[in-house]
């Protein structure tokens, strides 16, 4: 019975190959694994108080991805993203090379492109960057950014859209001009809410610019952002821009939610999570329109940050009403702190800013608080002395056990993240990547080759069977 | 054309539905998520230095599942085993009845044996733990453990088998013998490694237990087991006795993984894991004799500990081999503190037991160590002898500082398994469960019912589907 079952199968699928594929999303949460999606449906579920799932996990198909680089349990953004634009493993640190440096491996979106289609690549990040650098740069290193940004020239793609790019001119800041070598071979380079507005030119390559020069040329944190255009927008402009008779490949990652993570930042990642569903949501209105030549990935490259939802102090109970009370990013206030640390003010002149931003009361001013979880108790206060201190210094020591503390990042801000996030109920045990598994997400032609657990460079596989 | 392709599969499995599904296997990770999983397969894949996966998450099909709770995001195992069993939230703590507890609900177990199906329940923890309770009893209350055990009795399900029951005589220790009354109601019970070997009578309900006094009638955790059949024997054994021309239903908890996750011990959870995919084995032979009418379910019903494979000390590295300097569970290593704490032993008299049993070396002693990693820096020293202090007193301060570091456990004992965690590239973020969501694997008859992303009272819902 079950062999009849079988060939019917197999007869079915042949047939449905004669169908075409036409229109090829993939969509990589940099950073983002299953504490990160499932604590942003928590989050809408809290606020919304109903149960609330993101655009992704709506997905008719659904499968577990390991992500492992060739050197490293945990892999880095540069291997994992080799993996998913090209199925092959390399070592961490490497763009679509083989380990020993010797061999250029084709990218999934070089590929759609020789195969006619038009390819578009986004992020939040810079362009230059590991994930968006794995569709079409080949380079020993990620930190090649001039070479790869070169690439990304040469690549001939239709679209580029999101943060900047790190170093236009080379680390030495007199190369060839990136900008003048991009409109030389036909792009046209937007830099204004207003230019990208009223970009609708569909004949003319087009790289996008959105970069906060501050944030290593990536686009603000969703949390930030005030007027410029998000991700989704940019996603949405890509499709009207892309789509023609032949089809279009378009990448979209949303690369902030690494960050957001490395930094222990809970609701900065999920604002950016939940930014990137957005993203997610304009492919699949495309995908109702045209449902049966659609295909839309969604992955992730690897978890971020050891996130947990739960704490030890919080046990079973959790409270992600609270991250709200966080107003601005990590970043956003290490700017706020900068000026108060040039001014060398003390510690009660800065206490405001913790109640201001992060909801949290001191002891003293326990009869403001609406929620009396957001008092700090006396070991809370210590740490947050002891890192007002830190922040303080002209230099915070280089020790293992403030790496431990704070990871590199400013002692004061990452100490209230910390405190905030486990008030809520999350907590984090890692500056760096895990090596967790991810989920993956599919919706429309052949959909259902997703679902299942395999490898990180089984998801370039298909792509590659499936576009030919 | 995908409208054809719907069409004829509704069609093939209208067919495929009059082929009967006769055995049934729940396999059920207390504590089990993808880190414990993906842990697992670590450890092994470095201890055999290549590529190695569980059984489980080999099978054929694989979902994501939710586990909260009616009311927590962070359930406990008596509403997760209600959801599982029957398809129903309910609150933490209870079993198998409604919020308001009027309600008693249905288990797939007792529809199962309505049905003509023999029904085995076994478990790594006590009979009466909410889990395996979960498939035939009805409490307001987990914690009535001695009524749960009265029920076990009047399920006349055929086989139990694993731990013992905590309260045989209630918790007044004057009530009717449980073992008594299984008697009286027909059981056999086998309490002996030579009557569990030598039973074979397929027409005789049976309770095994297996059970250690000193860990709450659980079985012993698996790194410690010597003797004593283990997980995957009684599984075996299960499989043996319950096969009949009718099929049976058999669900398996390993429960200990939870209690190792609650504990923050790695490599105890590691090894629970190893023996309950053991026991998936089993499950998987007879599938493999029994292709058509055989379908096995593997889930976990929530995370325990918070477990990441990373810690921000050892950054993008991994040291999974380390775990196994750890020769006994915490369990047994606390026993063996006792006696240097009677003898109120000196730090230098206990130094020598840190080294043997978890392969740390001091500082004066870092000749001796191969593994440069494996000597403790000056911080962890502190750490430890802070912690040989607190254990050393007649009862440790109960602050929330107390509970951060040591959760309730020997101070001693778990800051050992916190630094060998950490310099393996293990961490944990909590003492108790957390919210992330589950996998789940599936093998054989309708398994492609359990691909995608689902609540786990949808486990419960597709498996009355299933038998009808």
């Amino acid at each position: 019975m079950k062999k009849t079952f079988l060939l019917i199968t197999v007869l079915v699928l042949s047939v449905l190959s004669f169908s075409q594929i036409k229109y090829v999303f993939f969509f990589i949460g940099d950073g983002m694994a299953l504490p990160q999606i499932n604590s942003a449906e928590l989050y809408l579920t809290k606020i919304n108080n109903k149960d609330t799932k993101l655009q992704m996990s709506k997905f008719e198909a659904q499968g577990m991805t390991t992500t492992y680089s060739q050197d490293s349990f945990i892999t880095d953004s540069a291997a994992a993203g080799t993996a998913l634009a090209t199925g092959y493993k390399t070592l961490s640190g490497v763009i679509n090379m083989n380990a020993d440096k010797t061999i250029k491996y084709e990218t999934i979106a070089e590929r759609a492109k020789k195969n006619g289609m038009k390819v578009g690549i986004i992020s939040s990040v810079s362009l230059d960057h590991a994930t968006p650098a794995a569709f079409y740069a080949h380079q020993s290193s990620r930190s090649n950014y001039y070479e790869i940004a070169m690439e990304l020239v040469e690549s001939d793609f239709d679209f580029f859209g999101g943060g900047g790019i790190k170093y236009p001119k080379g680390k030495s800041k007199n190369e060839k001009d990136f900008y003048e070598y991009a409109e030389e071979n036909g792009y046209k380079i937007l830099n204004t809410e207003k230019e990208f507005d009223n970009f609708e030119d569909k004949n003319q390559k087009v790289i996008i610019i959105n970069e906060d020069l501050s944030s290593g040329s990536a686009m603000k944190y969703d949390i930030d952002r005030q007027d410029e255009f998000s991700l989704s927008d940019i996603t949405k402009k890509a499709i009207n821009i892309l789509d023609n008779e032949k089809g279009f490949f378009l990448m979209v990652e949303g690369g902030k939610i690494d960050w957001a993570g490395h930094a222990n930042d809970a609701v900065t990642n999920i604002y950016d999570t939940l930014a990137f569903d957005e993203s997610v949501k304009k492919a699949y209105e495309f995908y109702e329109e045209h449902p049966n030549e659609t295909l839309i990935i969604v992955t992730g490259d690897h978890e971020t940050g050891g996130m947990t939802i739960g704490f030890a102090g919080t046990a079973y109970s959790t409270y992600f009403d609270r991250i709200n009370n966080q107003k601005v990013s990590f970043e956003n206030f290490d700017q706020v702190l900068s000026k108060y640390k040039k001014q060398n003010a003390s510690f009660e002149d800065i206490k405001h800013l913790i109640n201001e931003n992060f909801g949290l009361f001191f002891p003293e001013d326990k009869e403001k608080a609406k929620d009396k979880g957001m008092i700090l108790n006396d070991y809370e206060v210590k740490k947050i002395k002891q890192a007002y201190d830190m922040s303080w210094k002209d230099k915070v020591p280089n020790t293992e056990y403030t790496y431990l503390l704070y990871g590199g990042y400013e002692p004061l801000t990452i100490t209230l993240t910390h405190i905030l996030n486990e008030k809520s109920g999350i907590s984090w045990t890692t500056y760096s990547h895990t090596g967790v598994p991810v989920a993956t997400f599919a919706q429309g032609y052949n959909s259902e080759m997703f679902n299942g657990y395999y490898d990180n460079t089984d998801i370039a596989k298909k792509l590659f069977q499936i576009i030919g």
